[in-house]
């Protein structure tokens, strides 16, 4: 990273300093520091955009403020052997998919499958993180949430439904885990804000203005534009971007009976799906590896491109940059991000950042 | 249906017809009449590049050589209170994959999941069928498969994995069932086809050529060219489709034994995957009901572009397009298609088309 607004931090000091904000607005200690845990596992993976930055702005303030409940009690709704929905009273979205996943792991390890549809949750991060978590225990992982709602359905010109998220994670042979881990949109609002804040133009698809004209203007979404479903235009298969949104949404905000994206119009709020399938259930573990194998041995033995070196399985250049940061033990924080951090915790009463 | 190439043709005796041609070609009266029936789902459905017409290229002539199975011994190879895998015996995908689904149902109405994903099976006809079977029974139906390999990675220049489809369908109260059925690439090969038939370009973004070039040439698909993953190039999130490409592979193909579809060279073989998802394992059916008639609501109450009459969920258009057909008990057949019947039923011995 020879970016000059990055600075290299130890990870732990990151952690320590996260947990303490998140303590300061009334975590304990036990919660503030698996939260961290989870924000700066996605920064480990590259994944900035869902990292430890944000932990300001959707969290501590949130919390602070009990738009986040610092003491939740999460509770189990409903129960099958494969089947649950589980409450999170509002608690921050890390600890309740978190403890929803495990219950799914759990159920999958007994009945060979674990489903767990969440309400009452809030914002819990970079989804791939649960779906990975039960690839690395060898089970194939599964999360959904609802997303703010910020994407425009085919015909429609306005902010609708949500940018709700799917992401899969399967174990492989090969040093890394397949993760998928994406929108149901072409791109998240994130990566929006990103070209507005340097004033480059975004690649014509991404988005509508706020009178529904296609644009390359990335400062029109926050003038209240609205984001494309996967595949952009009719033409290109928008309504499969579509149709994969609105199954999102049935899984976690519909089958939760917590109401669907656009019905959940409280910020931060969030309804999810955590699901776990037990690869032993079907086939054998080793027959699972080799047949995994050879899918992407073939996939990245396919013939390229002028130009490219590689075919990269999704998950796999993020795998490459944990194992880096793991070794460095250190994380690249913007300097903006730094300046955040010490206004935050000067904000909430807590340690400023030591670095 | 005013396209002079085409006829009207009452159903019932297009279902006698296509059991006849499958009974020549040696299956039993029972199970050629059930394939013919879930050929026609799709016809009445106005799913035409799945339905009836395929019946003599893709499923008479093959069973008459014997690539498919005409007297399968499904069975299952293993099994949780969950989860299963099925082997077809290379019979008929329609009654493997259905009796899959059947599985699955059985499996959720216990579990609260069901989850079967099938190896040796061959093609399956219209992913939708089995889908929505389930949620015609009040559960959330997915079903899975392998396609061809015809699709290029990101980053390749080749034909390398398959057009796996998913197909995801939930119940309604509003008269018809949220269904989303499509391949993972931008468009399905049979799309290609028709535009190449009809001399026509086809859209920047669905297809590479034989060099791995873009091309708006229809018949470059036909000279070794490569369907592209949905979202059609990396800016528009071409890395979401390929992943969910690889997912559905994963579930079928991996899952089940099979091998991924690049595995699979035998054309015509096939793996799936078939779910069902119980809904009061989760929350009260009413309740569901409710929550997912909000989501429908909000989505078509949304604001419109300029000339569109009205919004449409997934699965609406089709069912529509049934409730016509079902009321006038006929489907509209190609001129071509009842040429092609003739020589099929003339090959294999059976009974012509009547009409």
């Amino acid at each position: 990273m020879s970016d000059p607004a990055y600075t290299e931090v130890d990870a732990e000091a990151i952690l320590e300093f996260g947990a303490g904000l998140l303590i300061a607005a009334g975590a304990s200690e036990d919660d503030a520091r698996r939260s961290a845990e989870i924000l700066l596992a996605a920064d480990l993976r590259g994944v900035e955009s869902h990292g430890i930055s944000n932990i300001g702005n959707i969290y501590a303030r949130r919390m602070a403020k009990r738009m986040i409940n610092p003491q939740p009690s999460v509770s189990v709704v409903s129960e099958t052997p494969a089947a649950a929905v589980m409450d999170g009273d509002h608690g921050i979205g890390f600890l309740v998919a978190d403890a929803a996943t495990e219950m799914a792991i759990e159920k999958a390890g007994s009945a060979g499958v674990g489903l767990v549809s969440v309400r009452n949750s809030t914002h819990y991060g970079a989804g791939f993180y649960y779906a990975l978590k039960a690839a690395r225990q060898g089970m194939i992982g599964i999360s959904v949430t609802t997303g703010g709602n910020i994407v425009a359905p085919p015909g429609g010109r306005k902010r609708t439904y949500g940018a709700n998220v799917i992401s899969v994670s399967a174990p492989t042979g090969r040093g890394f885990e397949f993760v998928l881990d994406g929108s149901t949109s072409v791109v998240a609002a994130g990566k929006v804000h990103i070209y507005a804040r340097r004033g480059d133009p975004i690649p014509q698809g991404w988005i509508i203005d706020e009178h529904g004209q296609a644009t390359t203007d990335a400062g029109a979404f926050a003038r209240g534009g609205a984001l494309l479903p996967l595949g952009s235009s009719p033409e290109l298969g928008a309504f499969k971007g579509f149709g994969l949104g609105i199954f999102a949404d049935v899984l976690s905000g519909v089958l939760s009976g917590a109401g669907a994206s656009l019905t959940i119009t409280e910020p931060g709020t969030a309804a999810h799906f955590l699901g776990a399938i037990r690869i032993d259930a079907f086939i054998p573990q080793t027959e699972y590896i080799a047949r995994m194998d050879e899918l992407i041995d073939g996939i990245k033995s396919a013939e390229r491109q002028a130009g490219v070196d590689e075919i990269m399985i999704p998950g796999e250049p993020e795998a490459r940059i944990e194992k880096q940061r793991r070794e460095s033990g250190t994380i690249p924080l913007h300097r903006d991000t730094v300046r955040d951090f010490a206004t935050v915790a000067a904000e909430l009463g807590a340690k400023g950042p030591a670095w």
